[in-house]
């Protein structure tokens, strides 16, 4: 694996990859790389892929009051994450080398950034829609890969593509999970363990919600108020629970077709997100 | 010269081109060519690419009181034009072709594109860095060449390719006139006999502002007022006149360096736009 920090040098390996015969795949991430990253590594490399991996805590799309300067990183141990899963040439900029003086231009991406995760974290999604385009003409891929933890980003980020013309396939890898049940995400490591047990009501809460809507709920309010009771058993705060069209983000009163339930809850002033994805018209995967 | 209106029509021509060994340059216009436009086609030209001309009258950058219906189309000229100027493919979308449905996605160029111009379109810029974003990843040019007669747009569409690392080198060819001075430009044809004749006076008052630049005056402020003198002897009605630094466009109160004076003015209902690069540091240029 290759390691390089600056924008001109990925042009030049991407160029010659491409000389080679290879299509690029490009893995987005902030690192502190778990196995829901490589899940996405393996889903390129699968295509037979020349894999581009970028590790970059973007500044961006964090808030004043987020946890920008607390965001866990170790490069030493992503990049032998990275390499031990295939990737070939690892990308980490130094924020200097993304924003050698603030970005006056921003990707705006309207209604679909305001809602759930954007209400709560107003410019997070321009901030990432903007990194992600920068990095889409830093690489030039043909194909991205996003988890699908973060639905609403791998929404945004497709619409994005669509309506920006990037000659990108934007590729959704599903989430993965702990054991338990819990979604890998790089804040994990910020549960105390008793918030670390409780963390696991958020996808027992989703599981349980896909059942009663295969039992024929489809109150999407009902729903709703179901996992808020589940997770009152916590100490976790609510920040959202909503179920929504899965293709828009639309409200939703009667739950049919495709919705997702999305949820986004702090334990502490750590903030978890998780969601599931119910097809009322193919039947239901495993639990 | 070929043709086409489809997107997916242009990536296989362009990728056909590089093939064949040729750098790629776009020339975005709005079409209803003159000399303005086959200057930057020559000037591609000179380079030795193979280029790509696009006629997009952009519905997204005109705002709901504007001249979007009635802005000047006459597609077959256009073409007998751009091929005698060496435009090796003319892309003419249609607006369904370049914006299937509503584009939730936008870029957003800040402050610069709320200023001047911007000021009294607003949206303005937003829709014109869209669509030359767009036409950015649709066409993937090498180069792209911009009239400077519209400065800023030139000034905001460097800028966004140097904050999302667009691959694209951003080029401005000077502003061709008449032989009386008055700036090419597709609205001309809405001229009465003597707005044209009055709007003479908008060049006139640029080399005049000049020339007391020339001899000592600093006072941006005084060759505003100058500027505006001369023009109210015609029927025009100012919307603004400005100077200020040209590579940021930020006010200035004492002349130095390199400044531009931008103006616009409106003849009846057609708005023209004119400017004067003028750097201190180096000789005038003929008046």
């Amino acid at each position: 694996m290759e390691r390089c920090e600056c924008v001109a040098e990925v042009r030049r390996r991407v160029e010659k990859a491409r000389r080679d015969g290879f299509s690029v795949a490009l893995v987005p991430t902030m690192g502190y790389l778990h196995e829901g990253h490589l899940a996405l590594v393996r889903e390129a490399r699968q295509r037979g892929s020349f894999v581009v991996m970028s590790i970059f805590v973007n500044p961006l799309q964090f808030g004043p009051n987020e946890d920008y300067a607390r965001y866990p990183r170790d490069l030493e141990r992503d990049a032998a994450l990275a390499a031990e899963a295939g990737v070939a040439l690892l990308f980490h900029p130094s924020a200097e080398e993304m924003y050698p003086e603030p970005n006056l231009t921003q990707i705006e991406v309207g209604k679909l950034g305001k809602i759930l995760c954007g209400a709560s974290r107003p410019g997070h999604f321009r901030g990432a829609a903007t990194v992600v385009g920068k990095l889409f003409n830093i690489v030039g891929p043909d194909d991205a890969y996003f988890g699908l933890k973060d639905y609403q980003q791998y929404l945004i980020i497709r619409q994005m593509a669509h309506d920006l013309n990037f000659p990108v396939r934007v590729i959704g890898v599903p989430i993965v999970r702990e054991d338990d049940g819990l979604a890998k995400s790089s804040r994990n490591v910020f549960l105390t363990p008793q918030e670390r047990a409780e963390a696991v009501l958020l996808n027992v809460s989703l599981a349980e919600a896909e059942e009663e809507i295969r039992q024929g709920l489809r109150q999407a309010r009902k729903v709703e108020e179901g996992i808020r009771r589940r997770l009152e058993q916590t100490q976790g705060r609510v920040d959202y629970i909503e179920v929504r069209d899965a293709s828009t983000l639309a409200e939703v009163e009667a739950i049919e077709g495709k919705v997702v339930i999305a949820l986004a809850v702090y334990f502490g002033s750590t903030r978890l997100i998780d969601n599931r994805i119910i097809d009322l018209d193919t039947p239901a995967a495993e639990a």
